[in-house]
């Protein structure tokens, strides 16, 4: 059981949370940073070029600076899943597997996560052969056989990256031919190292200690297969976690968290940024924003409560 | 008369405005940015380390880089004084002493204005001996004699980094001492190159070319002096100049701009961004988040009009 008490809790370690971690530790606050990685759905993007202030950089190089401006402020940073939160008296708790913490404030900024293929042994392979991230995981690929699990761009997208990397990419898609972006469409279908596996869907991932082959049912013959391969992507898009906050704070029927102009959600001292909010524009300069928007007024929400609410002529100074 | 009709006219070149135009002109949209300058208040930042992704940046620098960056792709820029904007018939003009120019959207991002003293030859003598931003002008006053008229901690600051450039500085503040951080305050007394003018206000700055003295007024004993000075700065903080917008859309008792969460104004097509809205965080990195917001908003808003809307599901594909 942890013994610390913060002032800020923060859950999540992408745009969002780490920059309101920069604002929260700066201005002082005790800050913790509970997250399972740094840099979130950023790391997918090897060349952003409308993140202002760069002209081009790859989103795990810019989110390692995000980190270390927040770390250089002395905020705390614990790699975990939270499993829970809750408020008990007017103070904070976050459960995860290992540990609860307890803050004043809490900052909900965890963003989207890759959706599962949901079938047996998923989990055990992740790192071990499993992926969501093409673009992070892509290069150990070098010379070997992988498969992609998907549709639409994003997965014709990790395919062609793969392309580059591997000798073999199986493209396995539930309809009977690639739909998306033209373009894309048909760069795939020229590109030899790329095999499409059409009407089919994976039942399980087999291998002893990484991933071996998977197992493929045809969606209009029912016929089983087995796949032998080296790697697996899994290009399923991505979904909102927030079962573990519902009841807690008020949510949309996307499951995302409903936010005022000021980052503040339904329950007193609970703020949220990012693209777990309903913001409809999820980029990585408005989740920075919003983020540093949260962690001020995290700030203020507990000035208030030590009786030093921040006059607003004297936002300017806050952070100079 | 210009006759280039615009998609998007942003009037503003500073954080706001220039990450608004990253967006718009990325997303295709024909974009002109109307400003009198390029960077505004971030141009008074000479150390910046809470803008995510800079451990450390001066602001100009910064400021160029988002300049650049709308540049390439393909916002235009005049520097100009909006005088007057206005709606005929759906669409919007923007008015400056030179030029009318006309669009389809505005995005109003033009920040907070020094505030002036008000007094005879002011506006004669900036760039001329006279400057609002210590900061940007005082490396032109080496060894020199040099006021800063003031109160507060703006006024100490400019004063203490001026100390390290000039001869002399006097300090003019209407008070019988100096009031603010006590540190700076500390500083400030102790520092040999400050003389402190207190209780006094500048009623004209006079020279020929260019500042060569102020006429001073003891606000006491209403006694009238004459100071020799080679340069003056002017350090009364900033205000909203939203005069030209008024009754164009809604505006708070502070003279600042009503936005929704998504950057709307009460006006239809109208958007706005940054330290002219009611957001009470005034920081670089939530300008450039709300900006984007702005931009992307615009966007939305003309495909709208075009027949196509964008699906919520799409936002994030679109500033790939």
């Amino acid at each position: 059981m942890s013994e610390k008490f913060y002032d800020v809790i923060i859950v999540g370690g992408a745009a969002a949370g780490l920059s309101a971690a920069i604002y929260t530790s700066r201005q002082g606050l005790k800050t913790l940073v509970v997250t399972k990685d740094i840099g979130g759905q950023a790391l997918l993007a090897s060349h952003i070029e409308n993140y202002p202030g760069f002209k081009s950089i790859n989103g795990f190089e810019l989110m390692q600076i995000f980190y270390q401006q927040a770390e250089s402020f002395g905020a705390e940073f614990v790699y975990e899943e939270v499993k829970e939160v809750g408020e008990i008296n007017g103070k904070f708790y976050v459960k995860t597997i290992n540990d609860t913490y307890n803050s004043q404030t809490l900052i909900l900024a965890f963003g989207k996560t890759p959706r599962e293929m949901g079938v047996p042994n998923e989990s055990k392979f992740i790192g071990k052969g499993l992926s969501y991230c093409a673009t992070c995981d892509g290069p150990l690929f070098k010379n070997k056989i992988v498969a992609v699990v998907g549709f639409g761009d994003l997965a014709m997208d990790a395919a062609l990256l793969l392309a580059n990397i591997a000798n073999k990419v199986y493209l396995i898609i539930p309809s009977d031919k690639l739909i998306g972006d033209e373009d894309l469409v048909n760069k795939c279908m020229s590109e030899k190292k790329i095999t499409l596996i059409p009407n089919s869907e994976v039942i399980e991932v087999k291998g002893e200690k990484r991933v071996e082959s998977l197992v493929l049912k045809n969606t209009k013959t029912s016929t089983i297969n087995e796949l032998k391969i080296d790697g697996v992507f899994v290009e399923l898009g991505y979904t909102t976690k927030t079962d573990f906050i519902k009841g807690f704070v008020k949510m949309n029927e996307l499951g995302e968290i409903i936010v005022d102009k000021n980052q503040a959600t339904s329950r007193a001292g609970v703020f949220a940024a990012g693209d777990v909010t309903d913001t409809p524009f999820k980029q990585l300069v408005i989740s920075a924003g919003d983020g540093a928007k949260a962690g001020l007024a995290a700030y203020n929400y507990i000035q208030r409560l030590r009786g030093k609410p921040i006059k607003k002529a004297d936002w300017r100074k806050l952070s100079k």
